[in-house]
């Protein structure tokens, strides 16, 4: 059971991406409603579905996977007052990279979130490689654009 | 500009795949919403945003392809008032596929709705191969398993 409270999509948003960045499992799963009906696809994975399901999968990633850095951009944004869909291009990086690397990994990503008794909460995560995508911005601003 | 109204996203969802085997565009279309901020990602594809965006990536794909059979599995549905999101797999057979031909792509598709004033329509289609997915049920009962 997890105690944060999101006041709003974008903040619990912004705790996914920084629980990622941080492989921070527990930090993860409190992004996480607490509900058998929350659905995962991480990028050319099977749907993932229920809070066992779902932990598994990060705690995999995050045991076995490099720290990265997640620019999070293009965001595009429909939300009413119960739900907020965001879609967003995830641009990876891992730590240590230098100019001249090659282009950072581009996935596009819709994220899900629901107003819960206990804030916003993430209900769906889909992310697929998006090939050929927009680079993200070459200034240091990674603020999403927002549209509505 | 579209007449047709769909008073459940079920109906709404039901003529996006009646549409998709038709390859009937102006069917396809009348599932969206007329909205600049619509979502559409094909498997392996990058993110389409807005009308004409989506539209021509039907018709690029209702011009070129095979007309196949699609049977939706597994369907979880979170819902509201205002929205409804539907997680699917789409199990395609190219029409003509008899018993022993390999086994249907499976795709996991992410389907978000809302409520207009002009009915249920789709905003988002975030579509990417599962590979590994369970495959369809072996009857002819092809109506989802319906959670909520």
């Amino acid at each position: 059971m997890s105690s944060k409270i999101f006041p709003t999509a974008q903040d619990a948003e912004n705790a996914f991406y920084e629980a990622l960045e941080r492989c921070d499992l527990e930090g993860m799963m409190a992004v996480w409603a607490e509900d058998d009906d929350i659905v995962c696809v991480h990028p050319a994975g099977t749907r993932l579905t229920g809070q066992d399901q779902v932990r598994a999968s990060w705690a995999q990633l995050f045991a076995g996977g490099a720290h990265a850095r997640v620019q999070v951009t293009h965001l595009e944004s429909v939300s009413g007052v119960m739900f907020a869909v965001h879609s967003v291009h995830e641009n990876f990086r891992l730590e240590g990279a230098r100019a001249g690397d090659p282009a950072p990994a581009t996935i596009v990503a819709t994220n899900v979130y629901l107003r819960t008794a206990g804030g916003w909460r993430m209900i769906v995560h889909h992310a697929s490689p998006a090939p050929g995508a927009l680079p993200p911005p070459t200034s240091e601003d990674s603020a999403p654009k927002i549209l509505h």
